[in-house]
């Protein structure tokens, strides 16, 4: 990955992004829930990307990467490698400008979500579910057919795309005092939180990653990028290392984490269902989770939560 | 019940009830699925009643009775008979004038709902799972108390409260060819009939039954109400008897019933969660099994999808 495609997005090309994603991405709701309200003390505004196309917020990413590619460029189709939803994401990005969209699948990537990818008409390729395979197995289709890759998260196209959220977000619900974001790869959360603070340098930014994940939070503790965690945690869409420049737009806007165990994440998913009515994936609970956990951090505050995907197999949820 | 009580709604009641309920109700959005269109053939739009207040349209007619009160009725609380969402609604519609709820519960119940009941700060009488004991039950409460009776469904004011949501709906998504709703008790298909055809004469009107509970099939059928049917099917929202003047709401109104298996329901359920991402209750997906069921009377047509309630019990799932 060179230094110039996983450069931080600044503003403008957010703002870029959300022009070029408008005729295809979703606007998506904003929920509240009283009885959540009551819960965890403070003023919880979700912001569902469940609903965006898709099923998750990868679509403003992948759509973002496909529409800014020249039409030379474009020809030759795109490539990812992803354990869900930014395969689906670039499948159905791609789709809507007509070109072909090559997705590397590890195995033991959750059924429904390799499906959707299907369904959506890519060209799947199947690799071992190691970081060092899936980049390998990319990297080879990219060599074979002249395809442009799109990085589900250090790519600035992507940062770009996902960061249209905050704008979107912070349009539907002014005067928030923080937002919370589920850490992963970090694409979201560097996105997010260039927009959000150049919208409104006051909010406060927390991040959500699950303990048995948490590269991103040690990484920040100990000022230096560790890479030696082995994800195991039941948030599938939360197991990649956070990427070099994500980790530098979380250092550089203060992100704060908060870290939760599965079983945490797992009774927050299960109060999303019951009070939002909302099918929502065990990651996107992490957000909740997190709250619930600290509430002191958030009490009496009107919070911006991030809900980040939707795609989940119903014939085994973690509970 | 008197004549007076039960007797059905004009359309003047329910534009009545709108305007008294807006202060409490919440206005529920109109969802629309590109995967679902694809899959009936048809245009759907799903009024999303799962997201009232309560988690079900029962809401709309409880606090619609609650608050057509005189001050001295209301002096002495409510009481009502319920298996679940009504009960919840009441309790929770009596909240918002600050009187008593008095909800007479039937053993076998979903626990979630029983819980939310109390919740919702009711206070509950258990009585033997059938008609006789739920009646005779309430009516000692009455005795006792002087609380209002507030039936789930043969009440005037219930279903001109449940009609208000064809008001919306339709205000909503204009220019729809037909509706579809399920029928339990009758009191959501009544009072939306009546609304629904006096906005639009044009209208096709369709009701969703479960097999099992398909008293409002064999009584409109026969030409005479059929009462001997002992429910045995998964939705337990729509189990009761249909009311003697809902029976002739339907009748009126040219509603047409299509009767539905457990589980072309159960499936049709898991496609709502996984395509729109709601979580609903399984009476709710019998619209959706109905129409994946006779595609032909749908097909090319915009159809008002009536999901009526999301109160589920997460731990006790039909698949």
């Amino acid at each position: 990955m060179s230094e110039v495609m996983d450069a931080l997005p600044g503003i403008e090309q957010i703002r870029a992004a959300a022009t070029r994603i408008a005729p295809h991405a979703w606007v998506t709701p904003v929920m509240r829930s009283p009885v959540l309200d009551t819960l965890s003390g403070a003023v919880l505004h979700f912001k569902c990307e469940h609903l965006q196309r898709g099923g998750a917020f990868k679509f403003r990413g992948a759509c973002n990467a496909v529409w800014a590619l020249s039409d030379a460029q474009a020809a030759h189709g795109v490539v990812t490698h992803s354990s869900g939803n930014h395969g689906n994401a670039l499948a159905l990005a791609a789709a809507t400008r007509g070109i072909a969209a090559h997705v590397v699948v590890p195995e033991g990537a959750v059924r429904a979500k390799v499906e959707a990818i299907e369904r959506a008409g890519a060209i799947l390729h199947r690799c071992a579910p190691n970081q060092t395979a899936r980049e390998a197995k990319a990297a080879e289709v990219q060599q074979a057919t002249g395809a442009v890759l799109v990085h589900p998260y250090a790519d600035t196209r992507v940062m770009a795309g996902q960061g249209t959220l905050a704008l979107e977000l912070l349009q539907q619900a002014p005067g928030l005092d923080a937002l919370i974001i589920p850490v992963g790869g970090g694409g979201l959360a560097s996105g997010v939180a260039i927009a959000a603070h150049a919208t409104d340098p006051g909010l406060t930014l927390f991040g959500a990653e699950p303990q048995g994940a948490d590269d991103a939070a040690r990484s920040l503790a100990s000022g230096q990028r560790v890479t030696s965690v082995v994800p195991e945690t039941v948030c599938d869409g939360l197991r990649a290392l956070i990427g070099v420049t994500n980790l530098d737009a979380l250092r550089q806007h203060h992100v704060q984490l908060i870290t939760v165990s599965d079983e945490e994440t797992i009774a927050a998913m299960q109060l999303i269902w019951a009070e939002l009515k909302q099918v929502v994936e065990v990651s996107s609970a992490t957000v909740l989770a997190a709250i619930l956990k600290q509430p002191e951090r958030f009490a009496g505050r009107r919070i911006g939560v991030i809900i980040s995907g939707g795609n989940v197999d119903l014939q085994a949820l973690p509970w």
